[in-house]
């Protein structure tokens, strides 16, 4: 018989198919890559806006080549940076201004490089600059959240062929977050221990659905995952904000990073995917504060293969099919060279 | 500006961005019939499982041709009827067995003719059949909620060209439609009155986002959508139970139904789209329902467009971004022929 498993994070349940299908049995897409000129290639820096900062060879200028990473504002940018919040109602709805940030951060001089093909001391460059954007951010007390984010492929919303993340910083704290929060929050009110540590324990302990460990983080599937394949890394270090990872857990994360999707591409070869950073919520004054000291928060990186469509029944439901077990999903994740 | 705007129902924040696009700004991928021969089509009656209901000319028998509106057993059911709950915990973790029903709504013995060019005579007999599936499945006890949905062209999930309805009937109550719940209740504890009820209202007094408006039925672009042109169909009259409704109101929602449909097909020619009916949980023991009596909920249909690909940030955020606002949404429907 199928069965359905909740959610512990977010109280959702997900139906696991008994018949478990294989890596073989998904359909992709072909992706091709538009090889015509790219805006994000070196040379054209006087093209794109201004550069927010940039990990770069000594002796190179801003907005000029010799960069290894670059953090750029979106060309066409949702929120905005100036601005107060002006939160307000209209009728019986509530708005406010579109205040926060868009960057678009480009992973590599090279424009047909994957993130698993970089080399660990490039990846350890983009994913300083990850904590360098989040850290810097923080400080602005508008903004409420930060999300780190990849899309790679066009199933998987890839607008630039060119490797890039990006970053979204919003005045608000955003519903899938808030609901990790909230409930984060409820387990660590009942049990007094951080859920995702317990997570952790459990994933150690039982073992089948580990993809790797490493000195300071593991990889997994989890348990009751919304898509086939989805991974989850976490470090087994509690804490709450990203942009408190040291540089040595930094190197970790960039190994793991790649190793998974390195076991991915082997698997699925052109996989449509994207990641996420799930970190805390910026520190506001106390009166509105979503977690206790950080204690019941701990942040981690959700990879989302993008295998499946979706339907009307998990648009209207919020419910989702699983055809590949978290656990036959972590075993070809783990078996494959 | 681009403006942020709340969810009344679900807390979910999404950005409306202030440079609407216009209907033709959307690529929409071209579908192809495909015209192989059909299980679904009459004469292979002993081809699919035996049919659980039928509206079909007298004289007629089940399992053969002669039929209007035909309801079947998945032909892969995801949930089971047979069997317990079997709710338990697995370490940390929650499972239970996946007992439920999966159907499929056969809407019409042409292959070819998309619901809004079916006759409202037999909408009328389509909606019926829902009402009669939900009405019939809620005597289940161990059934918490029954979803009814569509899906229509690839990128919403289609499976068959033949025309279709599903019905899902889970024995949790999904997390969609709890988030529904939830909000709804909280809002009814604190104003006394039904969210839905004043939204209607509310959409009424302002106009601007009314697609139209009959004697039992208003239709309306919310003032939060999730995604550009979705529409809302809610009777205005107050009740929560989708298979409460009248024959009356059965005939107007087909043929408001109807209407919205021809006017997306109209703007978008080939619309990939989902709909879905929220209706109320299943009726359970008081200790553990969900709505007081039904005052603080409201059924409605949700029409879905599937126009624009999600990326790591609604994935990694739950936050939407509108290309099209609400507002002018609804002026192309109420001005489209």
């Amino acid at each position: 018989m199928h069965e359905l498993r909740k959610d512990i994070l977010l109280g959702r349940w997900v139906a696991v198919l008994s018949d478990s299908k294989s890596p073989t049995d998904y359909r992709l897409p072909f992706h091709k890559n538009e090889e015509s000129s790219c805006i994000l290639c070196p040379g054209r820096e006087n093209e794109t806006p201004p550069e927010i900062t940039s990990i770069r060879n000594h002796g190179t200028y801003p907005n000029s080549p010799g960069w290894w990473v670059r953090v750029l504002p979106s060309f066409k940018p949702v929120f905005q940076i100036e601005g107060d919040l002006g939160r307000r109602g209209v009728g019986i709805y509530d708005k406010m201004n579109s205040i926060g940030a868009n960057e678009i951060i480009v992973e590599s001089p090279e424009h047909n490089v994957r993130p698993e093909d970089m080399g660990l001391e490039h990846m350890i460059r983009v994913i300083t600059l990850y904590r360098h954007r989040i850290a810097d951010l923080e400080k602005d007390s508008r903004i409420r959240y930060i999300l780190i984010y990849k899309n790679s492929g066009k199933e998987a919303g890839e607008l630039f062929s060119h490797p890039v993340s990006y970053l979204m910083a919003t005045p608000v704290i955003p519903k899938m977050v808030k609901d990790e929060l909230d409930n984060a929050k409820q387990y660590y009110s009942y049990k007094e221990r951080c859920i995702f540590c317990d997570i952790i324990r459990e994933e150690l302990r039982v073992g089948e659905r580990i993809i790797l460990e490493t000195r300071n983080f593991i990889a997994f599937c989890p348990y009751a995952a919304q898509f086939p394949f989805v991974s989850w890394l976490i470090p087994t270090r509690h804490y709450c904000a990203f942009h408190e990872i040291t540089y040595e857990e930094i190197e970790d994360l960039g190994l793991v990073l790649m190793t998974v999707l390195k076991k991915l591409r082997k698997i699925f070869n052109d996989l449509p995917f994207n990641y996420f950073i799930h970190t805390a919520p910026n520190m506001v004054p106390r009166r509105n504060h979503w977690h206790t000291l950080g204690e019941d928060f701990h942040w981690h990186l959700e990879i989302m293969p993008r295998l499946i469509r979706t339907s009307g029944f998990e648009w209207g439901s919020g419910f989702y099919i699983l055809p590949t077990s978290p656990e036959n999903a972590a075993k070809y994740l783990r078996e494959v060279g």
